[in-house]
């Protein structure tokens, strides 16, 4: 029996419809919209991708979306300018730092980058007093991706409260705050990671199943209980023929998708995971739309709550 | 085959001996010592015994150990007013607001007390940014239970890589904390709590059971897996004599005690865990002397930090 489907694309275009009407609420009482902050540094291309979405996203609900570039050669204290000119623009309430800075800007620069940021501006929710803030249950800005996947759990109606919820990944923008958003909601969370023994014992426990590794179709069957709900946070892309033939069958919709177009994109769960799953989050297509979404709902959060 | 008994008195004693020089050493650089203050509102003979060894263990160190107190009847303003003048005296290195505040001072009181307390000066890491900090493992303050917690694990050889930790307890200043130090010290962590499913049969997976829950022998043989680690976290005091034969056999020491002063002490973990665990802290003499040490491991660490 196949899973069914979280539709990630679907529900995200339902909150964009609930979050527009509030930015224009918020433009009609404050005689402007709540403004997003976007600086890139470089030019990754998967980098342009996500931020092109997210200033799409942002302006289409009646935002401000504004860019601000610069080279892959800037210093540190280039970024660290630009970040204090939005803490201090007004029209600005949001400010998202685009991961990664350039390698040149040196070892660290990242975290000084992110820690310059304003508390009240910092829609990804990674400065340390909104870490804090959220273990103690009183965050505004929370990282959006884990966000997004809470959110999404919610609108599907999955249960979370009393069930056991495993996040394999632990990092401080989607494992450790994903599973303080769960355990916040009465689940009860296991943690685990590359150190964890047996790990696909531990995740066939879950009954909510967190994959935020980042390795390609990492988690297989042996790793999902029977009826699990599983989310696929990873977003990795196969570009060689063996990569897509080890993970997709022959005439496949990703097969034929390669051929197409040189590339497929897989999350960290194996697609044979469907086979067993209770629900699942597709890539692309699931938990990606989501955090982009909880991009513009902490916009208008940080707007509202600076306003006041 | 009783536990091994982790002496956290013992424990405690040489941490505080391997800190006086540390204490000294800072006197001779800076012209004076580490100074702890310590606000205390109200009169709870807890908070009275508590906040009692606190000053004494600093004491003893070498430190500056002051008392502020407040009456009962004290405004929050007024315990504000104390933390300000804590905050602005440059001889007070750390501070620490006994819990809990007279009730008289409202709801959310202690926790608009302690977020005035100067995160530099937070030695409770109970501050949003200290607990931020934490999650993202820079913390330079980090609450003093789960601090003496692993302390006591590093120094009794228990390993915690590759380990299953399980906290019983989600609370901000125990359970939350602990789980994120074990997490970063490579243990698979599981945090339950009240809505936990089958609750006995989540802790029995556990190598390392921390139990930090608030309630008399609640963790039970049922609750461990023969062999493991078990840190009792709670302090409850038992008076009568029902109580004390609910969970101490005829002729023990807990029962001739309670004939002599009328109450006794007991941990969260139930006497007859002795039987099944490893090792095993007891009540007290456990987790108790650590937090204090901790408490006094906090303020010259918070010295240091401030001399920088």
């Amino acid at each position: 029996m196949a899973a069914r489907r979280l539709d990630g694309t679907a529900v995200a275009a339902r909150i964009r419809e609930e979050l527009a009407p509030k930015a224009a609420a918020f433009a009609a009482r404050h005689g402007r919209p709540p403004g997003l902050g976007v600086v890139l540094a470089g030019s990754s291309a998967a980098s342009e991708i996500y931020v092109r979405n997210k200033l799409k996203t942002v302006a289409e609900a009646g935002c401000k979306a504004a860019l601000f570039r610069l080279d892959e050669s800037a210093s540190l204290d280039e970024a660290l300018a630009t970040v204090r000119s939005l803490n201090a623009d007004d029209t600005i309430d949001g400010i998202l730092v685009q991961s990664p800075l350039p390698a040149g800007m040196g070892k660290g620069a990242e975290q000084q980058v992110f820690d310059a940021v304003d508390p009240a501006k910092d829609v990804d929710g990674f400065h340390a007093i909104n870490a804090g803030l959220l273990v103690q249950k009183r965050a505004t800005l929370v990282a959006c991706t884990p966000l997004g996947c809470i959110e999404l759990l919610e609108r599907e109606a999955i249960p979370i409260a009393g069930r056991h919820a495993v996040v394999i990944g632990r990092s401080d923008i989607v494992g450790k705050p994903m599973a303080l958003l769960l355990l916040h909601r009465d689940a009860t969370v296991t943690i685990c990671h590359s150190r964890t023994t047996d790990l696909p014992a531990m995740a066939r426990q879950a009954d909510i199943l967190v994959a935020a590794i980042g390795r390609p179709g990492f988690v297989t069957k042996a790793f999902v209980k029977p009826g699990a709900t599983v989310i696929d946070v990873g977003i990795n892309r196969l570009d060689t023929a063996d990569d897509v033939a080890r993970f997709f069958a022959e005439g496949s919709a990703k097969r034929r998708q390669f051929a197409e177009k040189g590339s497929v994109l897989i999350g960290d769960v194996h697609p044979e995971v469907e086979e067993v799953a209770g629900a699942l989050t597709p890539v692309p297509g699931g938990v990606g739309p989501l955090t982009i979404a909880m991009v513009l709902r902490n916009t208008i959060a940080a707007a509202e709550a600076r306003a006041q």
